[in-house]
């Protein structure tokens, strides 16, 4: 009960920010002592708030932390029920570990599991995804799509398609998105996205979508190869970013596209997909463990496959590879 | 050592079935006393086996039990890799469960659990799977194809195939398939696979395919309702069978079609499971969660994918949904 008066007494102050809040009304609303509120304005200090206290006028939020906990997030989810149910922990392996575990529990569609810091990040084809503490998002999501096993790759465009909204509703910046996962902005990824998903052949049990965001790392942050390759919004934007709102917008954009797509299909995700496409009509080589490919990116399949012309003019389904613009 | 030795005895009893070996050669070739020949000799005649031993002329193997042990089933597996990992149980929830975490541990393609009773089997969408003790096949394969998830489903059919080849073979009758994971003897279903799968959108970690046959069943151990819909080889062809050896052929036809598609891909596939299949060309009803679509069944795609032409001629594709022969 504790965690939801704090909650709580954080949304009244934050609905109200810049404003004083009185103790009376906050008693008033959450049923609750003097002495309770000043406990839960004590913890939320040393969670890094600074609310200042005036006697007769009450509380007032001056700033708040950029923190990625279920209080701090629950501030910007919506209305929507993506981000209803939030799991944080301030450090942990890789929060798709986590989401698996809740999500053979049961746990429902939209959860979500939250972390500051992954000490053994990944992302796709098992490759390490580097997640420093209080920079990046580093998110997963469950989903229970009732769509065939065929379908699910569309699910990575969807969830690219959405994060790259989210991003140019947080930041103004474009951000494109490199078939199949990555988002780049000025060329420089951003981030990446890894759907994993357990699943009979013919009904999907779980699908869950880890995010990694680089949001407010500087340019000392990254070693000078990385630096090539590797941005933040903070980086772009020049300036930094609430982890939490930015998280929001995503999962809102999400949930958007999400009930979309289930109800008229990938038709709409497909041209939105490559309205931002990054490498489409472009000259590419597509590199996988059985060889490279170079040629015209010709577009996507309804189930989410590049199509790759080459030089013959044969056209490739290419399922899985990395994509590299080769130098003219 | 001792579960290696007693194999390896096993083997050579077997090769030789009705004739003497002598103690002497056994002890050369396993290396071992007579003392320890004869504790293995006890042990398998408590495990069922019927061996006469005779003084100077040595051990011979009478009869050998309907056991689905490791020894066992390692006499049939033949020169192929599959099973070359047997993981055996006498009683267990669910094979599935046992191949998952194996999988998840690195047990390489090919390995496989058994059980002589299954507690809570499985069977497609989480329906039970009755799996009485002494008288079937509850088998879980793991495989590591490196496919695109879109064409994971193809594995179901694959099984299928090599599933009615092995029942031919071995008992001499047809099993027709009905799409997507039954096989039918005379009409009646004989056995059922179950794929499921953990995977990234673009990479397969493991499958594991549950087969589920009934063998040695009589009519008496179903119950009516169920006798109008099931049977087992034994009550089809009128003898019983050796389960192991089932397993063997089973496992034979698996890997040579599965490195047959690997390499080909599924146009060999489809054309063989297109010859079996129960439904095609039939008037049929697919009944799903979402409604049921009665019409002519054409065919499938390159993907598994049932397609079904309506009475307005609109041909719908079926993913997931259970078949039926609506009555005249």
């Amino acid at each position: 009960m504790g965690a939801i008066m704090k909650e709580a007494l954080l949304h009244m102050l934050t609905e109200n920010e810049g404003q004083f809040v009185s103790g009376q009304e906050i008693s008033n609303k959450l049923n609750c002592s003097r002495t309770a509120i000043w406990k839960h304005i004590s913890e939320l200090r040393n969670n890094g708030y600074s609310i200042e206290a005036v006697q007769k006028r009450g509380y007032r939020l001056i700033t708040s932390p950029d923190l990625v906990t279920a209080e701090e997030v629950s501030l910007y989810t919506g209305k929507g029920s993506f981000g209803k149910k939030i799991v944080y922990q301030p450090s942990v392996k890789s929060t798709q570990e986590i989401a698996y575990s809740l999500a053979r529990d049961g746990a429902p569609e939209g959860s979500i599991v939250l972390a500051d810091e992954q000490t053994g990040g990944r992302g796709r084809l098992g490759r390490a995804w580097q997640s420093p503490a209080g920079t990046g998002i580093w998110m997963s999501l469950i989903l229970r799509p009732e769509i065939p096993l065929q379908k699910a790759p569309q699910l990575t465009l969807l969830i690219a398609v959405a994060a790259s909204k989210a991003i140019e509703k947080v930041t103004g910046l474009e951000a494109a998105i490199k078939w199949p996962n990555d988002l780049l902005i000025n060329g420089k990824k951003t981030a990446g996205i890894l759907t994993e998903l357990q699943a009979e052949a013919d009904s999907i049990h779980s699908v869950i979508v880890g995010i990694g965001m680089n949001v407010n790392q500087e340019s000392k942050h990254f070693s000078e190869e990385i630096a090539q390759i590797a941005t933040s919004l903070a980086i772009e934007g020049g300036k930094t970013y609430k982890r939490a709102e930015v998280i929001g917008y995503l999962l809102q954009e999400i949930e958007s596209l999400y009930h979309q797509y289930l109800q008229n299909g990938f038709g709409v995700i497909k041209l939105l997909w490559e309205a931002r496409a990054f490498s489409l009509g472009k000259r590419i080589t597509a590199r996988s463990v059985t060889g490279s490919i170079t040629g015209y990116a010709k577009g996507i399949t309804d189930e989410g496959v590049l199509l790759l012309e080459d030089d013959t003019g044969r056209v490739h389904s290419i399922y899985s590879a990395d994509i590299e613009i080769p130098s003219p």
